[in-house]
């Protein structure tokens, strides 16, 4: 990094600014880099059949020797999705808490990188000291257990990075360590790196304890069979539902592959407690009286393949909807699903369960501190320089206005793009220059092979269809040998669109035959004639723009 | 109607019931049938390419020689939408509103239905009478101008239909007819069809009183240029804004197709009233001072082609955003809109305007009214029975509460679907029976030509992409004579890939050989035989499905 000066420290993004997901953040001095999260973000609908997206590595794989660590601040996807992609490029020593360890180690066991992967478990207190700089932790709320602000000390200062988090002053769980981060202030923060994710709703984030006594109400109150459905990865949310369920006497059968093995990681690593005999397996729910029932699944989200989505449809193999039961949507929808989560419920209140869901009803809360908590942080960490993170542009933005507020003024602060590096100084700060960043799309096995070309084309394909035109010529007499044949798919339902498509035939066929008295041989051209035949004909008749593929053979 | 006694009257729907949007209801006694609104609905993200879907008009078309008229209840696209497509196959009177009239004279004009049409404009106390049955009207307030609710006069009962509808006791324009609904209640109400959009959202909805306050404070707050984005046919909005505009001494230029034509119509009606120079050209812009200028668009829902996201875009041919420039978007995104508002919100931020938007900021209220405002109309019209309409199932299913709480017994109480026929006799009601309904696609000027298996194939192209295998067959000899070729579209980026299409090619050809040997003559078994030879090769190489499109040419 040239542009950064030999007593500066850098920070950059790959992810996580400008946008929520795949959060990649890196801290240099020098020749050690310190890398902070490494997430996926899910696709938005645009990027047609793509499963995730991943960050751009390149400036890490060409830097490789200068990663001293990707130190995990929690396990969520956003957060530790990326790491197989990344480890298969770099193989690099991980440090996290213990319940990121216990995801990241599933994760990798899938992907088949377990074996050489360098896992280091870590506690609030560990302080992990590389030559030039190093890193240590506090610990935060968020809505999943053992969350860590991270603290990288370099030679012009110390730079925390926020992580994910809240300020639950009644959380479930550990609450965050104000006296440590207070002291972390006190000692001097050079630079913030802040989660923007709620910077638009004033207040506080509702507390989970609000939470906790709705959902014992709940359980208190319904008679008939309990389903209840959440993210599994909150394993506080979890546990709050089996400690209801304890609590008034209900089992619990667990539904969904992410939610069995939340249940499974809980219980080990003690996150979830409960008498032995609470969990039972689907054969045994038939057999209890229905108030004795919960059932915890996947498909908050509507989610078209999960356990709740199976249920809402009757194809659930093991459940089915019976009259007095009571579904519990413990999460809210994430822009994009919202359609989707509608269709659940529409459907399950059709299958004549109750459904319980909503902001009114209080059965969920943010794992993201409101403003005030940001400012509450702004406040303990008191910086010199800001920079917030985690967010789309306008929740960046407005969390320099909550900066301003609380002290740093917004020449000190930078609202940053992914590649983007920031040099700092003690008493200075720029954004100095640019590394290579940008989104890698991973659909299937494939890790960058779809690029704009194929993403327009599917876009194109999936609009307006597909019209194909073949032809078989005879290149030494020039002459049609055989079609031309059109066939189209996508594009209009040809058994009764015969008359179209014969009409379009007989005009290829005819200017075809124009063609091949000029005696061309030059293929583009022909293909390009026929196009043009084509689809002008074709818009006419039907007012689309189907793709048109014309295929030559040469006999 | 056999299933419905000769003393009965039966209601219908056609549309909107289960689903927002497509509003098309009938009421028939005997050999008389009115309908009520012929509205579109615009569709969901899954049916890939469809412009508008409308309701199967069947029963309609098999029964015109009944169809006394169409009232319509205001000028929403999901009220009036459908009037072209249904015109084109009955044409029936028409009675509505001033405003809607000029809608729905535009929309006529445009498909070049306008010559035939028979419009009769309506006051609040006309009385359409039939000849067993009659017609009659109550002014509503809602977020467009000249709405009305429907008294359909039947031998057994009077039936009433809401339109859509709020209480808003401080309303821009006239105040509901409270009297006359108190009056009509009073003469006793058969059934009730009411609007049960907002039925989830408690209290009362915010009165536009607030949002005109709130839109004053922004123009007397804003020393820059506003652009103020919303829906071109919320005329009362507009109004709003123009009389703020007048109050500050700026004045107004007007952006996008939609929102010209309603400032036109809403002068020419005189609902929107300004001095002659209030509104400028697009020309004149530059030529005022910031502080001076309104810009009046479409785009509040992020459409991409609208002139605010135009503007966001930077590809607006007259309209830059300059710094002090804020935007204010009166509207609340549509669920399936919330993406790409967001994005258009994260762009003018980018290009360096201000923007207010959300619900924190109070400038937009909902044109439906919340649960105490449907108890009040529950309570004022008093019906025996209770047909909850306009909204999906859980909406209707939770209308059906309110119901009960103002003294609707739930089994006086019908949640239907479109189709289903409610008979009414003086005593009693039942679904009595169903009649055909559906989902109508359009797709540019095709109108149903788009079923299931165009749009799966849409789905599957939109996903995983396209492969061609295109071989020539000599079938008198059994010899390959050309190809097989390998083409593929939204698969992988092919020049990237050319290994991978290689040995495709190089495994069918081979078993192509195979297949030449037996000396078979069926194309679709040899079809097959390429699809069963190269699907599970390209699975196993990129963990993808493309769809496979075998095509031979015989020679």
């Amino acid at each position: 990094m040239k542009f950064v000066k030999n007593d500066q420290a850098a920070v950059f993004a790959l992810g996580g600014l400008g946008e929520i997901g795949k959060n990649t953040y890196g801290v240099q001095f020098q020749d050690e880099i310190i890398l902070i999260d490494a997430g996926i973000k899910f696709p938005e609908d645009e990027l047609l059949g793509i499963d995730y997206v991943i960050p751009d590595y390149t400036y890490l794989v060409q830097n490789q020797e200068k990663i001293k660590g990707l130190i995990v601040t929690h396990g969520h996807e956003d957060h530790i999705g990326g790491i197989p992609y990344l480890l298969r490029e770099i193989n690099v020593p991980i440090y996290a808490g213990k319940l990121a360890i216990g995801l990241i180690r599933n994760k990798l066991e899938e992907h088949g990188l377990l074996r050489n992967a360098k896992l280091n478990t870590i506690q609030e207190d560990d302080v992990i000291k590389f030559r030039k700089t190093s890193v240590s932790f506090y610990r935060t709320t968020h809505s999943i257990p053992d969350s860590y602000g991270v603290v990288v000390k370099t030679p012009p200062g110390n730079i925390v990075h926020t992580g994910d988090f809240k300020f639950d002053f009644t959380p479930i769980g550990e609450p965050a360590n104000l006296a440590k981060m207070a002291e972390i202030g006190k000692e001097g923060v050079l630079c913030l790196l802040s989660d923007s994710t709620n910077s638009e709703i004033p207040g506080f984030t509702m507390s989970e304890k609000v939470v906790e006594g709705n959902i014992n109400d709940i359980f208190g109150r319904v008679d008939g069979r309990l389903i209840f459905a959440t993210f599994a990865s909150n394993i506080y949310r979890l546990q709050q539902v089996v400690g209801a369920a304890v609590k008034h006497n209900r089992k619990i059968a667990v539904f969904g592959r992410s939610m069995e093995s939340a249940i499974k990681l809980g219980q080990e690593l003690g996150y979830i407690q409960a008498p032995k005999d609470t969990f039972i397996e689907a054969n045994q729910i038939n057999r209890l009286p229905a108030n004795e029932v919960t059932i915890l699944c996947t498909g908050s989200q509507g989610e078209p393949m999960a356990a709740l989505s199976r249920i809402a449809n009757g194809t659930h193999r093991q459940i089915q909807i019976i009259p007095g039961d009571t579904v519990v949507f413990s999460s809210s929808p994430i822009p994009g699903n919202t359609i989707s989560v509608s269709r659940t419920i529409n459907k399950l209140y059709r299958a004549g369960a109750d459904v319980i869901h909503g902001k009114l009803s209080d059965i969920h809360t943010s794992g993201h501190g409101s403003q005030e908590e940001q400012k509450l942080m702004l406040r303990l960490m008191n910086p010199k320089y800001f920079m917030p993170i985690h967010g789309e542009y306008r929740m960046l933005k407005e969390h320099t206005k909550l900066g301003e507020l609380c002290g740093v003024p917004l020449d000190n602060t930078f609202v940053m793009d992914n590649g983007d590096v920031l040099a700092l100084g003690k008493d200075n700060a720029t954004v100095a220059g640019k590394i290579p960043s940008g989104s890698i799309y991973v659909d299937g096995s494939g890790i960058g092979d779809i690029g704009n070309i194929v993403l327009r084309d599917r876009r194109i394909l999936s609009e307006e269809g597909l019209v194909i035109v073949v032809v078989s010529i005879n290149m030494k007499e020039f002459k049609v040998a055989a079609g031309p044949d059109i066939i189209s798919r996508g594009f209009v339902y040809m058994r009764e669109s015969e008359d179209l498509i014969n009409e379009a035939q007989k005009l290829v066929a005819s200017h075809l035959n124009k063609v091949m008295e000029r005696k061309t041989t030059q293929w583009s051209e022909i293909k390009n004639e026929i196009i043009d035949t084509i689809a002008p004909f074709l818009y006419e008749k039907t007012k689309r723009r189907p793709m048109i593929l014309p295929i030559i053979m040469e006999i």
